[in-house]
């Protein structure tokens, strides 16, 4: 039988090479060589003010966290239909969660839902760009300025991908939150294993936010020699990967036009093959909004209902493909529901029982696709 | 001229090898085949209960603060004379720190001083084995008995090292707290560049230590079929390491006791050659109590005073040779004086001003040590 896996990292050849390289310069511990590279490469290319390479995007939202410096009972606005970690890593200062409704069609946080949800104790606004779509950052940016609201881009999912702006300049998604987080997971388009990255745009936060990259002590000041000895002056956590890390990452790096290039014609492919079913009604495909581009993080279908999607699931399984649902709606999760304040989500429940996503990996070829597309049609003619 | 760094990362070989196989296999991300091979390596050679791979010991150290439950307000009480990590991890729970003042002549907390530090909000004994030479764990169970108190073994530096009991019997070092915290940080015996290790004696703890190890999901037990789905359950952060890191310990762990002995070699040889100064009392040596094993993590002098340690660390670098000092005590840092006590810690002061590590790692020859150990000669027989 033909099986597809949902996911199969990409490698471009050059990882084991420069991972062998750190190992032989003898810097394997973080910031070295190819940490440096990075966030070189992050700011030349995407304009970044500051980039911080981090062991996860769950320490980058954390960092995030500790420099807006969340104190119990701040309040923190955030879509309900997102990963764990982008409630976690605010809860873990103390702060209560305004969890906000996803659109009809599509996963994204709904921004005209933010503005009731604003109290005297809301700090911060949370974005994540599902599928690596912009949210309506025109909206949400006028509401922060508006309450005085920090921003923070959870964009896991949003390498290379941009907010298209009024005059139709496109600007680079984790450019536009005061801080911003990525993800390297190894299910994400460019890849470490496990990695993330913080980017600082809030100039007010950059020299903190090296601080508290380094377990809270001036070191990276220290070896720019703009202090004469360092020690411990805030708090702090190790946030650094090893280089060998950054390492595999730079690989993937210096491959990344390359690796969108065909990801997005996978993208377009399953579209093209599945649009006609859609057209019959049959499921929701993924929407760009006009000021959103795609980076082809990934192609999901929306059912028409959570029976429809288990039947689905299985019928795929059984043909050897592997789909898989996503997130559980964080309002009520076993650990939320309690604390929730009651209001209905009825979208992001929508998209946690109904959306299914598709495999989606750089070696997926033209017979592939057309296999996989070819049995989600079989499992909808026979219903 | 000879010149001699202060660490250099030992390599056994097959670190890239399995590195390579990792990323072959494609699964590098998490709790992969390598994550797996480093637990049963701990687990089956020091038999300690359940082990988790973390990104760092601070994340490990993270780890412990959540699972003892730390709230705002709560003490803890652990050594001046110590990495910011300690004290950071238990301060981002919102703990207050009492610090306790070194043993006139080792660097580890004298227990004698903990009694009366201890009030009703204590909640846990935070106990850190300098340079891998065990603290008096008879002592600071009993305390922790007494008072119903956690105890947690901060044993970056511990690998291999044990406590000797009454009945002669060499236990463990990380087996004896509740919890202990390694490090495999580039300095450390055995490295993977930044990595680190969770120990989970507790068996209460255990459960709840795989769900925040998990970002507060109930992942794991549903990959072992305990529920039939995972979901947000908890608080908890991404604090696993990428499989291309385990990778790279695992290869290390190989060598162990091959690195252990070249390790114990060069100690010795230092003690030695240095025997012979620190008898006219121009320094003292490391002390290696009756309770404790070396197991040769460093090796470091005791000078008279920080200004005759500045000028022989500045004598060292002149020939080549690159000595550091080591912790500044915590409860003077910029960041604790204000928050601190007011108690004195004159002994955690004088390790602060007065230590110096000599160069430490697997590839010193006999005419190196000869050739530092001598230069320590000529410092102190200029003075």
């Amino acid at each position: 039988m033909h099986t597809i896996g949902f996911n199969k990292p990409y490698l471009t050849g050059k990882e084991v090479h420069y991972m062998y390289d750190a190992v032989f310069h003898r810097h394997i511990s973080g910031n070295g060589k190819y940490t440096k590279l990075c966030h070189q490469f992050f700011q030349e290319k995407y304009h970044f003010n500051k980039v911080l390479l981090t062991s996860s995007c769950t320490d980058a939202l954390e960092m995030s966290a500790l420099l807006i410096n969340i104190q119990p009972g701040d309040e923190v606005i955030m879509p309900s239909y997102t990963f764990v970690s982008t409630a976690n890593a605010f809860i873990l200062r103390g702060a209560n969660i305004k969890f906000i409704d996803s659109y009809p069609h599509h996963p994204n946080m709904n921004p005209d839902l933010i503005e009731e949800c604003i109290t005297s104790k809301t700090k911060a606004i949370v974005v994540m760009h599902y599928a690596g779509a912009a949210n309506d950052m025109k909206k949400i940016l006028s509401i922060a300025n508006k309450y005085n609201l920090y921003v923070i881009e959870d964009a896991a999912q949003c390498i290379n991908s941009f907010y298209i702006d009024e005059k139709n300049q496109k600007i680079p998604l984790g450019s536009i939150g005061d801080l911003s987080a990525f993800s390297f997971h190894e299910t994400k388009n460019i890849i470490s294993g496990e990695g993330g990255m913080l980017v600082v745009n809030n100039k007010e936060l950059e020299k903190r936010a090296e601080i508290i990259w380094e377990k809270g002590t001036n070191r990276s000041a220290f070896f720019r020699g703009e202090v004469d000895k360092y020690g411990w002056v805030d708090i702090g956590s190790s946030f650094l990967p090893s280089d060998i890390i950054a390492a595999f990452l730079y690989a993937q790096l210096e491959e990344l036009e390359h690796i969108q290039q065909k990801r997005l014609w996978i993208w377009n492919t399953y579209y093209k093959l599945l649009k006609p079913l859609a057209d019959q009604g049959l499921f929701e495909l993924p929407y760009i909004p006009e000021y959103a581009t795609n980076n082809a993080h990934m192609f999901y279908l929306v059912c028409r209902s959570l029976d429809e999607r288990t039947k689905l699931i299985q019928h795929l399984k059984n043909k050897g493909i592997q789909a898989v649902f996503h997130y559980l709606s964080l309002h009520s999760s076993p650990y939320y529901k309690d604390k929730h304040d009651g209001r209905m989500l009825p979208n992001a429940d929508k998209f946690a029982d109904c959306l299914v996503r598709l495999p989606f990996y750089y070696d997926l070829s033209q017979s592939d696709l057309e296999y996989i597309c070819e049995e989600v049609k079989n499992f909808f003619s026979n219903i």
